[in-house]
């Protein structure tokens, strides 16, 4: 069995848990940790040295005195003893460790050769570590709290893993307010064994587990966490709140692409693929894992909203639809069936507002008329406190109707204190409530939204070549063996022909009597670009030259670049010209990109190209490589695809040739993994088809 | 002395107010409006007809008792009772009237023919009112609730104003638990007299209130509205709220700018011009009066952060820039002073982590370092609650610290009620509260970037020449004349021509001999479009030939066109030609139009041209005219601007003679009021200068 495959049961399950270093000293973290054991459902063991009781229960000295089928090891001690503790507790036979000590890696070289130590010893042993420097681990429903936290997270459905044990505490302290229940709560620490991706992979298997979040501040073994991300959002929702959107410091990079992708792109591209919802806020992590904690899936983006008053309903339809949410429309059977009961000025679509005197029964008969609509996905209902209204005898009628009512139902009942005993009959009633209706409308779309996206989420992959063509390779290999990682702008071309894309021709020419020969073998009107081993911004050295329409023009041509760039940048740069056919304007001007996260792989950008490419910002990146659906969902996420499609009568392009073409271009970084950055810019897509006008290649350093 | 210059002192610091209707009748809206009353610091006096005492107060038996000095009279009768009520009230010398009283204008014709008496009696004694249909006025520091909402708002320097009596409860019962306290809190009712121009006016001139914070569903009299809210921002900050963003339906327009501007957009360019700060949700309503009343405004957009754990201050720093603010620099000085006394491993930068254990001295002289660094706009102070933290002991520390600072001081003490009592400390020191520092870091963006962009708003206004060249006039008196509301192209550019700006030479011809006679006058290569009085998408119907080089190449352009033309139109839509010199590729197509918004008038859009202009949604607008200033920052808000700027080596263009074209065009609609719509798209802007190529004007409808 590998490491990798154990399972993490003897943590979260586990009948014997015994705390090394239990203490009774006052303030102590080891007190703490066994206070809080004391409501664990399964056995509870004590070592101390020197102290045969500790808070009056009895300890054992040694760790060699623990019982063999003891599955847990909670460590408070000292750092410098903790490798000690553990060969004992392998020795022992434990099964998992929670090291909650700190003074490891985060202190200095010492406290990392520490943690390799640990490391060691838990791999020889085949036991399982949590942290160091972590909060601990809670599982509510065994009353198992092995933290040194000041209270017990309430039992429910949402296994809440956090980076941050600062955070945790503060975590806690607001899911009492917001009535969030979990199945398990764990400070991941150092993540020096256990990390996201074990996690994962155990909570999308837990059935007492519906919705997985996290709070991370790193990706740590990033693909192993995508992998088990993916694997997990296939069967119940991850949610993520990563701090450290801005971090990424501007990377230098010699192309286009590498300077717009940045890490936080690419980790946000990497979610996507995995199905994972990211939340940009604090606020957002709690809102969003309560409704998916609490409510059935929305089917899709229509949400209907019931209220006492006209604003707050408009307040929540802008929220709704900015987020990506729609209103649903109320069926004809609908409007009739509220027409027969509701006064006549109610506003006779969606938002139903039921007028300031709506009173229990009211919005009761109103939410089961409302819920029943087919076109409807999700409710949404609003209370007002008005002088007529009971805030609790509402909320008190809708638990009733609610139990009835299989789609996501939200409420809001706004104001503070005077409305605080209806909004506890709506937790009671299992709907899910927020303080703002614009919040609650908020929510649900990008919930809605995201789950939409999933389901459209290719799951079949293209097959991928693995290996590269051989003239392919060669183009590396001569610029390997010339000691160069740049590939000019022919060899550029020429790889990307090996590889089956269609590159406009290329030739070049060291003399303007070659250039002219070359052209007139091609037709004018013809371009001339510089040809240097060295240079690769060739505009900015007055190195282009287009629409040449005779032999004069082409030697004018010639020598004007050679002169520009001399005197720009210097006689060395210059090694000729390439000489390409003039393609005549039409169609549109795109950006196709690739380069290398040093975390993910392979990126590809796709966008809006040509010298406007900065400028319009108009660019979406994912992860290589990409089936052909994929390339069709990141084309779709420009808004060039608008034109592409044939928006106002311009004519259309072929999209699925497209896809396929950058479906195909999306294998290239894996197949040459010497490649560091592609920039093809511009590639020219038009009814006429797809042709590459400039390329430009950098290899990786060696 | 007009009607809108009265004061509004009657209503809002009156010595004297008496209740109409006043009863004790148990949960009826007379008895709580005087039972809120019971607590008014002035002479409270109760009218009934019937009953010589209300709650132990004795009552007058008629309006006519009333002393003559009764400033303010609260109306709770029935609605039919009003009209006779306010005679009576008019009679009596009352300087101002709140009508609480539903059951006018919202129940129908006889209602608002109800609503048209009052307006009439009040005009002609030049008594002010408030409502009808409004929860009424709170005055918190004089005691004075003219309300029969169920509680008190807590007096302070906000005045809120709701046109939403439903959310009125709400707010106040939320404002409790945020701490918020009240100048005056007004519901504002069907605003029959009394509107937002007047309550601007009033309080901006207050000197109790320092911030006024609206919640709109309609903006009543748009340009009263905006001409008092400039008059107010000027002095204080204002902060708008508006229900319905996505209400305005899709309106059909005859030009692309009116397709792109809506209601919605128009108003958001009103309230930027008004200097008013606009927020998207009730949350934000609250959290930006309260940063804004409690401390001084962000000199800058810099925020230094100081926290005792990394995630959090990551977390703020993301929404910090994505909401346009900037973490601030620490200088070298304040380094070294923090270096002096925190722990070495602290973060050495902003945001300042100063570590888990870090105890109350030392967030209170950390803070007063950086707080000290002129580098620094704003701080946050964030506490995440660790096990050695005491969080009460912090905030107490904080507050000594906090009277020595004079820049705005924000803090988020992150958890439930477990840090509680620390942020009732930290709002009696006066510092701005907030549940999660990504809201806090958030909330001082937009304050910050919003009060930097008002203090770069330019004042003076460029002369607006009132009338219109004769030429221009004549164009549209020609096709009024024939009973058209569309000019032809020809007719567009001549307008413009007339009115100063550079157009592309164009004739028509209605020929094909006069089309090669006028092209060979111009010069080849020439462009011909098809000349139409009544078609003005010219492309839809194959009407634009380009680049034509010769005299054969017109002719067939000519025919090509006739016959594309009649066959997909029909041969009455064909009235020749027009015939443009081609004008080389280079430099940018724009786009500059002008619509006319129902409530604000003329309004002007800049932005990305040509063909694309759909699909990049590249554009902004604003309120006609513009200054050569405000032009500049129409075109500062697109992204085409750093083309246009010279962005990565492109040729600039220049920008100031751009600004210049685009406040010369936006004069055009005022000088040209018969004009509904104008599309110049596009317009060639390069090094060589500023070119219309295509221009369509649309007149109003008689």
């Amino acid at each position: 069995m590998t490491h990798s495959m154990k399972t993490l049961q003897p943590l979260f399950a586990p009948r014997r848990v015994a705390v090394i270093g239990a203490t009774d000293k006052p303030g102590s973290v080891g007190r703490a940790v066994v206070e809080n054991l004391a409501g664990f459902t399964g056995h509870l063991l004590l070592v101390n040295r020197k102290h045969p009781e500790v808070l009056g229960r009895p300890t054992l000295a040694r760790i060699a005195d623990l019982p063999a089928s003891t599955d847990l090891a909670v460590v408070v001690t000292p750092a410098p003893a903790v490798p000690d503790i553990l060969r004992e507790c392998a020795v022992a036979g434990i099964g998992a460790v929670v090291i909650i000590s700190a003074g490891f890696k985060e202190t200095g070289a010492e406290g990392a050769e520490l943690e390799r130590e640990l490391l060691e010893v838990a791999r020889a042993a085949g036991m399982r570590l949590v942290g160091p420097n972590c909060l601990g681990v809670m599982v509510p429903a065994s009353g198992l709290n092995a933290t040194f936290a000041t209270a017990m997270a309430k039992p429910g459905n949402i296994a809440f893993l956090s980076q941050s044990g600062a955070l945790c505490t503060a975590i806690l302290d607001w899911s009492f307010q917001a009535g969030l229940g979990f199945s398990a709560f764990v400070s991941v620490g150092s993540m020096l064994d256990v990390g996201w991706g074990d996690l994962l992979d155990h909570f999308a298997a837990d059935p007492a587990t519906s919705v997985i979040a996290l709070y991370m501040e790193s990706a740590g073994d990033a693909r192993a966490f995508l992998r088990a991300a993916r694997r997990a959002s296939v069967r119940k929702p991850v949610i993520v709140l990563k701090a450290g959107r801005t971090e990424a410091a501007a990377r230098a990079a010699a192309s286009h692409t590498g300077a717009i992708t940045g890490s936080d792109a690419v980790f946000d591209a990497a979610l996507r693929r995995a199905g994972v919802l990211r939340v940009d806020t604090i606020a957002e992590l709690f809102q969003t894992a309560d409704l998916l904690a609490t409510q059935p899936p929305p089917p899709g983006r229509r949400l209907t909203i019931l209220t006492n008053a006209g604003g707050p309903g408009a307040l929540a339809v802008d929220m709704l639809v900015r987020h990506g949410g729609v209103p649903a429309t109320l069926a004809p059977a609908t409007l009739e069936a509220l027409n027969a009961f509701l006064p006549a000025p109610w506003s006779h679509g969606n938002p139903a507002d039921i007028l300031g005197d709506a009173g229990p029964e009211r919005y009761a008969r109103a939410l089961e008329i409302l819920a029943a609509d087919p076109g409807c996905d999700g409710l949404l209902v609003i209370l007002t406190p008005q002088s007529m209204t009971d805030s609790l005898a509402v909320a008190t009628a809708l638990e009733q109707v609610a139990t009835q009512i299989d789609k996501p139902l939200l409420a809001s009942w706004m104001g503070g204190q005077g409305v605080e005993p209806g909004r506890q009959a709506l937790a009671r009633a299992g709907i899910a409530s927020y303080a703002y209706p614009d919040t609650a409308a908020r929510i649900f779309a990008r919930v809605a939204v995201h789950l939409e996206e999933q389901r459209h989420q290719p799951v079949a992959s293209d097959p991928v070549p693995l290996s590269a063509p051989a003239e392919a390779e060669a183009c590396v290999a001569f610029a390997r063996a010339e000691g160069r990682t740049l590939l000019t702008e022919a060899e550029s071309k020429r790889l990307l022909a090996a590889c089956g894309l269609p590159v406009v021709p290329t030739r070049t020419a060291a003399e303007a009597g070659d250039a002219v020969r070359e052209a007139e073998v091609m037709g004018y009107p013809v371009v001339l670009k510089l040809h240097s081993l060295t240079l690769t911004h060739k505009s900015d050295v007055g190195g282009v030259r287009l629409n040449l329409v005779d032999a004069a023009a082409v030697r004018t041509a010639f020598h004007d670049i050679r002169e520009a760039v001399t005197a720009k940048a210097g006689a060395e740069h210059f090694a000729g010209v390439s000489v390409q056919p003039m393609i005549a304007p039409g169609g549109w001007e795109l950006i196709l990109g690739a380069s290398t996260d040093p975390q993910f792989g392979p990126v590809i950008l796709f966008g809006a190209g040509g010298v406007l490419v900065h400028v319009l910002e108009d660019t979406a990146i994912d992860l290589a490589p990409l089936t052909s659906e994929q390339a069709h969902q990141l084309i779709a996420r420009t808004r060039i695809r608008r034109a592409l499609a044939g928006a106002r009568g311009m004519a259309p392009v072929d999209l699925d040739a497209l896809a396929e073409r950058v479906a195909a271009f999306s294998t290239i970084p894996l197949r040459l993994p010497e490649i560091a950055e592609m920039d093809l810019n511009p590639l020219r897509v038009s009814e006429a088809g797809f042709v590459i006008l400039d390329a430009r290649i950098v290899l990786k350093a060696k």
